[in-house]
C-alpha cells in the first residue's frame, strides 16, 4: 500500500491523494507540517517539501513527478487525453494552477493567513492579503470563461487541470475567500468536481483553530 | 517549422533550445522580453510568460507541457528513459532545478542583478545577492555529489534532468557567480554538457550590457 507524507493545507498533496482515490489506488496519509518538518522528511527528501509517495521501499517526492508516475503507472481512468495536443493543454493548465495561481493566489492568502499565525503567531498582513484576493479574481474570471466554453476546465473530458484548479481552490474556499455567486460557470464547474466521490475526504479535512466556511462541504452551495 | 518565443536569460527557454536541438526539430527564435512584454504574447499565452512553442497554428505555451510534448511526438533521442520509476527520478529532478534553483538562486541572482537593471534601472540589494550566492553553494554541493555518484545528473543515461541543470547553471555562470573550482564533480559534468552540440547556440547568446565572464564559452573552463 501507498504512504502519502501531506499535509491537508498543501493543494500540492491534495491533488495527489484525489488522483489516487480517482484511480482507485489504496494508499495511507501521514502527515506533517510543512512549518515545522520533521528531520525524517529531509532523509526522504532532500528538497524538503511535500507530498512524499512511498510505495514498497520505492520513493517519489514532488508533485509532478508523483502526478506522471501516477498515470504511466495506473491506467484504469486515465486524467490524460491520448492526444499529445491535448495532454499539452491539460499540462499548461496544471501548470497554471500549480505555479501561477500558487504564486498569485495562494501565497499571499493562505500563506498570511494560515503557515503566518502557526509559524511565527502573527496576524497577515492585510497589504498582501488584498493583493491575493485581488488576483482570485483574474483567476476566477478566468475559470469562468474556461467553464463556459468547455465541458471540463481543460476540454470535454475530465482531467488533472481539474484536480489541480479544484485542489488549489479548495483551500482558499475552507477560508471563505471565494465569491462564488459573481462567477455562475465557475460555481457550476466546481459544484460538479466536489460532487465526485473522490472529494469527499479533501472537504473531511480541517485545520486546527480555523472553522471551514460556511459552504465548504456543501455540494449545493 | 517551430517557432519559439523566448529570452535568452530564461533558463526555460534555454531548456526547450536545447531539447529541441538534442531532438533534431528545425526552429526559429523570435525574442521577446520579460519585463517588457508586448501584447502579442499575451494573445498567445493569457499567462503572459515565455516559451510560447508556435507549429503550424498549434500552440503550447510553458515550458512544462512544451518539454512533455516534445518527448511524446519525437522519438528520436529519448531524453527521459522508459521505466517509470526512472522517470520518476528525471522528473524529481527537472522540478528541482525549476522550482526549487529557480526560486532559490535565479531569482536572487539573475532578477537582481539583470531585470532590476533593465526594468527599473536599479543597482541590485547585496542582502537578496548574497542570499542567491549563499543558496547556490548548497546547490552546488548537490550537482557535486549527484555527479559523483552518477554517470549524469539523473542517472546512467544523458536526460531531461541534465538539460534543466545546466539551463539554470549557465546564466548564473554568464554573470560569474559559479565558483567551479570547489566543485570538482559538478565541473567535470558541465564540461560535459557544455561539450554537447546542443548547447553550443545557448552559448553563444549575449545579454546587451554585460559581458559573459572570462570562461563562460570556454568547454575547457
Amino acid at each position: 500500500m501507498v504512504l502519502l507524507i501531506h499535509h491537508p493545507v498543501s493543494p500540492y498533496c491534495r491533488k495527489i491523494r484525489i488522483i489516487m482515490s480517482e484511480k482507485k489506488v489504496l494508499f495511507g496519509l501521514k502527515e506533517e507540517t510543512p512549518w515545522n518538518l520533521s528531520s525524517d522528511v529531509y532523509k526522504l527528501n532532500p528538497a524538503g517539501e511535500l507530498p512524499i509517495f512511498i510505495n514498497d521501499g520505492h520513493i517519489i517526492s514532488g508533485h509532478y513527478p508523483i502526478c506522471e508516475y501516477l498515470e504511466e503507472m495506473v491506467n484504469d481512468n486515465p486524467l490524460l487525453p491520448s492526444a499529445p495536443k491535448d495532454r499539452a493543454e491539460i499540462r499548461r493548465l496544471i501548470s497554471w494552477f500549480d505555479d501561477k495561481f500558487y504564486r498569485e493566489v495562494y501565497k499571499n492568502i493562505v500563506t498570511e493567513k494560515i503557515y503566518k499565525r502557526f509559524s511565527q503567531g502573527l496576524a497577515p498582513d492585510s497589504r498582501i492579503l488584498k493583493n491575493g484576493l485581488n488576483n482570485l479574481m483574474f483567476h476566477l474570471e478566468y475559470i469562468d470563461w474556461l467553464s463556459e466554453h468547455r465541458n471540463y476546465i481543460g476540454g470535454t473530458e475530465f482531467s488533472l487541470a481539474d484536480i489541480a484548479a479544484a485542489a488549489h481552490l479548495s483551500i482558499i474556499d475552507y477560508l471563505g475567500d471565494v465569491p462564488w455567486e459573481s462567477f455562475k460557470n465557475a460555481k457550476i464547474w466546481y459544484s460538479k468536481i466536489k460532487s465526485r466521490p473522490s472529494f469527499k475526504e479533501i472537504l473531511k479535512d480541517t485545520i486546527k483553530g480555523i472553522l471551514p466556511a460556511k459552504n465548504y462541504t456543501n455540494l449545493d452551495f
